[in-house]
């Protein structure tokens, strides 16, 4: 980047919130992603204009511009690039409107994302979508990623609260789509387009959010199994029923093994192979019946223990093993591989025997878990980047199982998309036609390539 | 249409399927619009592969093509370019897979919703989306215009429920989109991109739909009131409920003497001018409580009557005077201009005062009712079009009601669409930048202009 172009940004927003000094340029220079690229300067701006100032004079010296909300992302998403800008909404948290009477809320896009959910929580409404990274993660990155979380099976995913968005394209001109009401078939679907587009179409600067009301109470089973395969069959079991559970979350094998080692599995029978985690809400009257009607769903073959918890403190306790998962499995190995697989929840135990043959085969640690309610499995492969070997048969498994995906007529990634770290497989999923059409969308709201380059799309 | 192109389409698909008779263009010439457009040729093709073939062919001679479903949108959205050709999905009614256990069902577009429903419902569960016309219209008409329908306050429109699409885009490629997991973030949304779209991007061919578990039970509180404002404050607070009523409707004064003149209104309180419709669903043992709260919700100033119903017999019953106001309305004048505006559920009273107002010094029949729970209302102008300054008077009243809806925060349609009858106050809403890129992003798909033209875009 030119002097000259870094001193345009400095007299834009400030010495302050253009910064280039090397500490700050470091902080930026990676997301939850293992793998850094050192930008040149690291923007912060505190309002739609200042993005749109920041955009055009982006555009004018040629600048690659990422945005990045919270970097908690792990596909490489917020990745700088070397030598370009780094946009951090971080400064852009205002509540600029908040409607109760409406279900409506309307934020910046640096809010983070459990504060937005907290404020609707005094009015009984709820924000439903929550990533893992909720307390910390922003809602501009779930907004470009299209985030999901373990609520989705029974609310839907980020997509499904966005009423309306205002941006700035790659053109620096301000883009309002959407509208503030809860019907509206008013031209294109602008508003979804931007939705998961990873900000390369347009930099979202405001969204305004429906919320929904809040259930009043939840309660929780936690299901024992002796096998992977039982669980698959009781989590299909449980799809079945006349009520949507408010989450169905699973642990294979290793995820046990893994908590085990946390000493966090100690109330499971022995015998446990696989964990069904099956959530309920609504009125608190609704629940007991509920209950009763998951955990007829949940006995069957292989059923070792099932628990049951109403109370936060028997809820909470029986999500140790689940919650123990993630720090279990950071520190089995100096890097985790974590794919976020969907299939049909019918072909998820399909999915898991195919995930046992690569383990097997190519001798290989695989911890599999996640919202097996959508079929929607976080597969992460526990390798050691110094052992080329290792790697190798690594990329070998990657392979394998994204072909398996496809074959049972699933989506290689569920609500953490693509970024830089999956580009290579877009293109096993996306025919061309779709991905022609994709990168000349792209072409039309920057037409510069300045917003995000070298994400979501297969390199050419 | 030269007698070349005539000839390429009979030889393409057949003489039967590829009609140029008057009489079968005289039947293609209009959709629920009072208007009609003579084509020169209707196609009915019975597959993906024929409908790719008509678009390249369509394309070599530069027709116009205007899809059509069952012909039952009333914003002209299937009317003819005159001389070109209509491509009717009548034919295409094959259900191509159906998977209850993945809650899911994939259509050519030519299917029926309501027989999607119809199917579903076997297994337990549902398509939620039902417009007015569900046992009639078909599928891909649905898709194109976005549809809603009373349920839509609870269960969502027409785009929630689409996985997965298959298409032919005006260049004649097969596009495929989506996903048929509930989850799936991989590349832009062109699903909801086409969901909408009104013909004018690509011609939808199969659809994968997701179903969701079907309500149990329903039951039906019909509350009378004395004014609009004391109906609008109800149901203001009947969304103010931590449960959603799967159903809110409203007619005003007009509507109920409309019904009234059909005598099936005779139940009601000779005072009544307003008339709230509050449906909810859910398991049988959940209604009686459910509809407590409801009751006390809609309980407030000016409420003259509360009827409930809980068996078939007695919901039948106390929907007559709701579901006799289509045919009501038309017996009342020559012409039905309408409208289907949105306002914020809180704004429906200012909306409701406004329209009352234009009534009055234009000198106008205007009938109000609609989903009150979304704020969708529809207004009915009723008019002679042979009256030339009743007409004007309709225009200068049209007018003042969009402006008055968008002041209020509101959009211009909330299910119908903009098809040809509403294009030209389509610029009022969206701004010129986002206009812009709709055009852009129309000339991808489909550059040289043949599908749908004079539809969902302002006149240049």
């Amino acid at each position: 980047m030119t002097q000259n172009a870094i001193a345009g940004f400095k007299a834009s927003l400030g010495v302050e919130r253009a910064r280039d000094d090397l500490f700050t340029r470091e902080l930026y220079s990676s997301d939850d992603t293992p793998e850094a690229r050192l930008p040149a300067l690291v923007l912060f701006p505190h309002s739609h204009e200042e993005v749109q100032a920041i955009v055009r004079l982006a555009g004018r010296h040629h600048l690659p511009l990422t945005a990045r909300g919270a970097g908690s992302g792990n596909v490489g998403g917020a990745l700088p690039v070397e030598g370009g800008a780094v946009i951090s909404f971080e400064c852009m948290t205002e509540v600029l409107e908040y409607a109760p009477q409406e279900h409506l809320i309307r934020v910046q896009s640096g809010c983070i994302t459990a504060e937005i959910d907290r404020i609707a929580r005094a009015d009984g409404l709820s924000y439903p979508p929550d990533p893992g990274s909720s307390p910390y993660c922003r809602i501009g990155g779930n907004l470009a990623m299209n985030a999901g979380g373990p609520h989705a099976v029974k609310y839907g995913v980020t997509r499904d609260y966005v009423l309306a968005l205002r941006a700035v394209t790659g053109r620096g001109e301000t883009l309002e789509t959407g509208v503030r009401t809860s019907k509206g078939v008013v031209g294109y679907d602008l508003t979804r387009l931007l939705v998961g587009s990873e900000g390369t179409l347009a930099l979202i600067t405001e969204a305004t959010l429906r919320l929904a009301p809040r259930p009043a109470a939840r309660a929780l089973l936690r299901a024992a199994f002796a096998q992977s395969k039982d669980a698959c069959a009781a989590v299909s079991r449980v799809m079945q029923q006349t009520i949507l559970p408010s989450a169905v979350e699973f642990m294979d094998p290793q995820a046990l093994a893994a908590v085990r080692g946390m000493g966090a599995a100690s109330s499971l029978p022995q015998a446990t192979q696989a964990l069904v985690m099956v959530e309920v809400d609504g009125e608190l009257e609704d629940l007991p019946r509920q209950l009763e009607i998951m955990a007829a769903a949940l006995t069957g073959d292989g059923l070792l223990q099932l628990e049951r918890g109403q109370d936060a403190a028997t809820i909470a306790a029986l999500w140790t093993a689940r919650k123990s998962l993630s720090p279990a499995t950071k520190a089995m190995a100096p890097l985790k591989i974590n794919e976020d697989v969907v299939v049909p929840v019918p072909r998820l135990c399909d999915l898991l025997t195919e995930i046992e043959d690569i383990a097997g085969s190519e001798r290989l640690r695989v911890v599999s878990f996640g919202h097996a309610g959508n079929g929607n499995l976080h597969v992460n492969f526990l390798v050691d980047p110094a052992d080329g070997d290792e790697m190798q048969r690594a990329r070998r498994g990657l392979d394998r199982l994204f072909g398996k995906v496809l074959a049972l007529g699933g989506t290689l990634s569920g609500e953490h998309g693509i970024g830089s770290v999956k580009r290579s497989f877009v293109a096993r999923e996306l025919d061309p036609v779709s991905l022609h059409l994709q990168r000349e969308i792209k072409a039309l709201f920057d037409p510069l390539g300045i917003l995000n380059p070298g994400k979501l799309f297969p390199e050419v």
